[in-house]
């Protein structure tokens, strides 16, 4: 397989460097990307050392390092340029058409994106991110009351990953209730859930795939049969439908994709980014 | 204070288009941001409609919005880049110069960035996630063992969405141990963490802050007086120094902030992004 070398460059934490970046390599198939993380680059000595390993890189290989950057040291970026590499520069570009068009300067202050602020949504979120873990598979009453959007679904559908990402990401009071075989006799919503009906999200799974997470927890158990999971799944998804409760079949799709989707679906606000 | 609208874009969770968005934002003081998020944009429908709002706020407001996208399809992005806006562009421009180096079209399928391939890296990242939940704040031998780092401070100093964060951004199995009042007589490690000093990453925060955080959970306690704090992280900043633990002051960083630079000064093996 084609190989090349990547580096993500930044001057605080990367994330916003890493994140697009990889989102651009995803675009392309058939290649072997070495990664490089080169974070907190913040001063002339760091940033030569970097230059060195990126030629060096490129000698080696002999094609230059691709360099995924947020620097926002003009100087910094302009030694970076001159290495054996192709630069795609994320802030510089975008930070003079802002200026531009905001009529006003950037402040060029490294890390803000990530900065603490001490501002209500930063405190929400930290808080969201507790909350999330209090909920966790502990259902009470006081606690669900308090929740922005209730994720609901048979044990292992992967409630816990997506509340704390809910949290994380978006600033979401995300609780997280699981359907017990006691909750499956007739169709009907669990005493508790009854009057938050409206802040229900459910996730589902194929069969299959819940048989085989379920296995490997606990194997060769009735809680792992099929028969077992195709049942729980029956009920759950009867009970989607005639609550009209809106669900997601999280069989093919990620943690980052099922929040995001909660969130668009069931109008959720976002508590973030000093929103 | 001066107002601006903004758009932020995507065929699917439109996670990285709000990341480098709202970095580039965060560099320009003393403006009130007007978000608008339209994420899944998968239809022409759904983009006439934003289209539409675009407009419609660009004429009320008397000024272009400012517009943030991560769309792939060509005709979409053609359509939009015609609405009363400027545009950033935050794939296109870059996927061009990458199909130039690589010399290989991109393949233009939305949402791979954060779909869910069933590769080693993805559950790994969800096991991580549970496992910060097991370890958090239950410190036991045996799960401690199995972590990459091991998040130590006094009651209070961020330990769990510091480890949680470290788990869903970066893969890395994050333990947290809470020092209590029980293992602070001389300035040793407890015996837990004895065979793991190696793993240690130390918390702190200055006093007055860390006072007014317990404050707000147990008001008047002698926990939360200024007296027990300022005794607590003595003890903690002592034995931080005598064994070598490194540490970061987290009185004014963000959790992403004090997760990367924990990756990087204890050079954690990522495991996230398909790497």
């Amino acid at each position: 397989m084609m190989q090349r070398s990547v580096f993500f460059l930044s001057d605080r934490t990367g994330i916003t460097a890493e994140t697009l970046g990889h989102s651009l390599l995803t675009q392309f198939d058939g290649i072997e990307w070495k990664k490089h993380y080169a974070s907190f680059l913040d001063s002339a000595a760091k940033a030569q050392a970097v230059i060195e390993q990126i030629n060096t890189i490129a000698e080696q290989e002999g094609q230059p390092a691709l360099v995924f950057s947020t620097l926002l040291d003009p100087v910094m970026l302009a030694s970076i340029r001159r290495a054996d590499c192709v630069l795609f520069d994320f802030f510089e570009t975008c930070l003079g058409t802002l200026e531009a068009v905001l009529q006003q300067p950037p402040a060029r202050i490294p890390g803000r994106s990530h900065v603490l602020r001490q501002d209500a949504s930063y405190f929400r979120r930290i808080a969201a991110i507790q909350y999330a873990l209090n909920s966790d598979d502990g259902a009470n009453a006081k606690i669900l009351a308090d929740a922005d959007v209730i994720v609901v679904g048979v044990s292992r559908t992967g409630k816990t990953p997506v509340c704390v990402y809910l949290a994380l990401q978006y600033g979401v009071l995300a609780a997280n209730y699981p359907f017990t075989p006691e909750d499956m006799g007739a169709i009907q919503l669990p005493p508790l859930l009854q009057p938050l009906r409206k802040k229900l999200f459910g996730l589902t799974l194929n069969t299959s795939r819940l048989q085989s997470i379920r296995e490997e927890r606990y194997p060769g158990s009735h809680y792992a049969s099929f028969a077992e999971c195709q049942r729980e799944l029956q009920w759950q998804n009867e009970l989607y439908r005639q609550f009209d409760i809106p669900s997601i079949n999280t069989t093919d799709v990620s943690i980052e994709e099922i929040s995001a989707s909660i969130v668009n679906r069931a109008h959720l606000e976002r508590r973030q980014h000093g929103t």
